[in-house]
């Protein structure tokens, strides 16, 4: 036990979009509290923020010291965020009214998870703490389907997602196939590209053979994500080199592909689309761009005279992020990320994020092969100024040509998922 | 063993759109007739159909006399119609096509897996095989997850479908109630209301206490089926009833709902909406419907000068009916309609559609009581024409007012869909 622990109380927040794993972080922390600051009697109440530092500074929390075991596992397994989120984008004044409301209940301790304006306004609280000179030590517990945190291999939330995804463009493939017709699906992220990338591991005759030509692929045929500028004319002739070679073309494509000044294509097309405190414009929860992209698509593919083919679009929407099965690694790791933040705690540290660092490939997940090693990860402390307000890109590495993802892309992704079904095709 | 069979071929078709288990039923077909006819000698090849009578047609035809029972097993959990299907209405032209190549491969069984359209071609087809003295029995096995079939308790792939919707919705309503606003979900459904109805097992709290305050309830809050005439009006205040007390509102709509003219609201915002050969508008595979009663509460539901709710609309499209996740009931009575028909041959039966049966009404389920009886189905021969081309809907004691389900339904649904997850809440 490090002898520069300061007494009082913790307390635990929730922010941005929810995921499937989210409350086994809050759980993580909870569990990691409790057997070690709480039960050395460093640490004495345990609370939760409703909705977030919102909810902390109406005073609205709730009290999680005593919760039951059996409600804490059954919350871990809970979608969502259990104690509520927000959005808020707390300005200097705001992060003012944080600090007061942590010093009002004597808080020493301070989690926050969420993704990278999560961890912006943790680091921000906790420089307020430092310049007033109240010792609160404030920990940011990674969280986001995007995947697009800094120094982390990757983030919980996200396995759990590209399940969902991979799971959805498995089955709407073989949907595809037996009525055939051009398929469009839109799935979240909205600077990055990982989640529309995971559609790949819908894919099996890909994992077999490395030169399938893309017409023969199984579906998605075509994956476009906003790392790569996304120009309409170019995509409507992709798409018609599959079509009419196999009268039928299975497509992902990222809400947040952008042209090539960066603008987003999906944000112009929702009609009154709505604007949140970080400015971000409304992607999610509107089927404007899939529909657009299939109007294109009917437009330029009509043959003189003819019909036009058949064309859908549908938009994962939010339940992808919230599909309550699971990938169970990122059960484990999400719940392990909140532990170890409460041991950054314990350990005397006065800041930091938790990151994740995979320590074993997991290349025995490729092909179910029985060679290469198991997956394994591990938690590093990293600095909170190293995470927040900053955005992780795919790398280079993970995308093929403009419109596919690499094999070193299905090889870092398929440990992460979990088993996905077989299926058989005649 | 019926002595009035007749020698030769069977072949197998599967139509319309999948389900997540019509693969079951083409398994369990197959598996009755190599157990039956074929071990008896009376059926030699067993044939299928790709993409159904289209395929049959052209000749388009696969052998699965000896495909390997592991093979089978999982072409039985793959979802989608592994041997293709179609959604051709065959005109009487069309029908002495598929007679003729009927004749010209000897097949003296067919069977036909899919909703009431597909019941319709396999009447027309057995009538014009009597017509001309060519003895063929015609069989067909009931399959839609609109579950809209005549003399059926529910229909194979309903079920799934119920499950993925129930699903979806309780994740989602965690969702709303953590990063709160108005959710619209948009669910499959053209004429009768069942699948948007399963939405409403997704409440728990229902389950618990009869009286709950609509405002109170687990989501979805609000239910709008095509058997109940929609107005925008009533919608809009609907909503404003609940979102001004609790801040946001949690809705479920039907793809297929309806004004009082029985016109269809969907089918008129899809731009260039594709007709199918049964004469049926599209209204699957776009966001426009969710879209534009999103557009309609932000503009009645903001205050005088004031900032719109936040609103979303997600519809949840193909997936509902191919997702992997299939329910295990569903599963076993898919297999075991099939079985049935190949059984209704083997017993020397001309013509017939396959029907479910509920036995034992599976009031156990509710509330997981020990109390109350265990769910079971049987199955029963009931004519083609009682089927054919007949639309079942939503019967009146399963709606609740204009907007919401009752008890009743939720006792019919909730056996099929097979155990849901357990969630805490804070």
């Amino acid at each position: 036990m490090n002898k520069d622990l300061v007494r009082g109380n913790a307390i635990i927040g929730q922010s941005g979009g929810p995921t499937a794993v989210i409350n086994q972080s809050l759980v993580g922390v909870i569990e990691g509290l409790r057997l070690g600051l709480h039960a050395a009697g460093i640490v004495d109440k345990i609370y939760g923020m409703r909705h977030g530092v919102k909810g902390l500074t109406k005073g609205d929390l709730i009290d999680l010291t005593t919760m039951h075991q059996d409600k804490l596992d059954l919350l871990a397994l809970t979608p969502s965020a259990g104690l509520g989120s927000t959005r808020d984008k707390p300005d200097d004044a705001y992060c003012d009214r944080i600090l007061e409301a942590c010093k009002k209940h004597n808080v020493r301790y301070f989690f926050y998870i969420g993704g990278n304006d999560s961890s912006d306004t943790c680091r921000i609280v906790s420089e307020k703490a430092k310049a007033s000179k109240y010792d609160m030590r404030c920990f940011h517990v990674p969280k986001t389907v995007d995947n697009d945190l800094m120094e982390n291999d990757h983030t919980p939330g996200f396995p759990s997602a590209a399940r969902f995804v991979a799971m959805a463009c498995m089955a709407d493939f073989l949907d595809n196939i037996s009525l055939p017709g051009i398929k469009i699906n839109v799935v979240m992220g909205r600077h990055a590209g990982f989640l529309t990338a995971a559609s790949a591991l819908a894919r099996r005759r890909d994992r077999e053979f490395d030169d399938v030509p893309m017409e023969s692929s199984d579906g998605p045929q075509l994956i476009y994500c906003p790392e790569v500028a996304f120009d309409t004319e170019q995509f409507a002739a992709d798409v018609e080199a599959i079509y009419s070679k196999k009268g039928r073309c299975h497509i992902v494509v990222s809400e947040g592909i952008q042209d090539k000044n960066h603008v987003p294509i999906g944000a112009k097309l929702i009609k009154n689309a709505q604007v949140d405190s970080h400015g971000n414009v409304q992607l999610s929860g509107s089927g404007a761009l899939g529909d657009q992209l299939g109007d294109l698509l009917k437009e330029k593919l009509t043959p003189a005279g003819g019909k036009p083919p058949r064309v859908r679009a549908d938009t994962f929407g939010y339940i992808q992020r919230c599909w309550p099965d699971a990938s169970v690694i990122d059960r484990m790791e999400a719940r392990r990320s909140g532990r170890f933040a409460a041991q950054l705690a314990l350990h005397g540290e006065q800041d930091g994020s938790v990151a994740i660092v995979r320590t074993h490939s997991g290349s025995s997940a490729w092909l179910g092969s029985t060679q290469g090693e198991a997956y394994a990860s591990d938690y590093k402390r990293v600095e909170l100024s190293a995470i927040a307000a900053k955005t992780r890109h795919m790398p280079a590495e993970f995308l093929k040509g403009h419109n596919n993802v690499s094999r070193a892309f299905i090889e870092y992704c398929l440990p992460l998922v979990g088993e996905l079904p077989g299926f058989a095709r005649l």
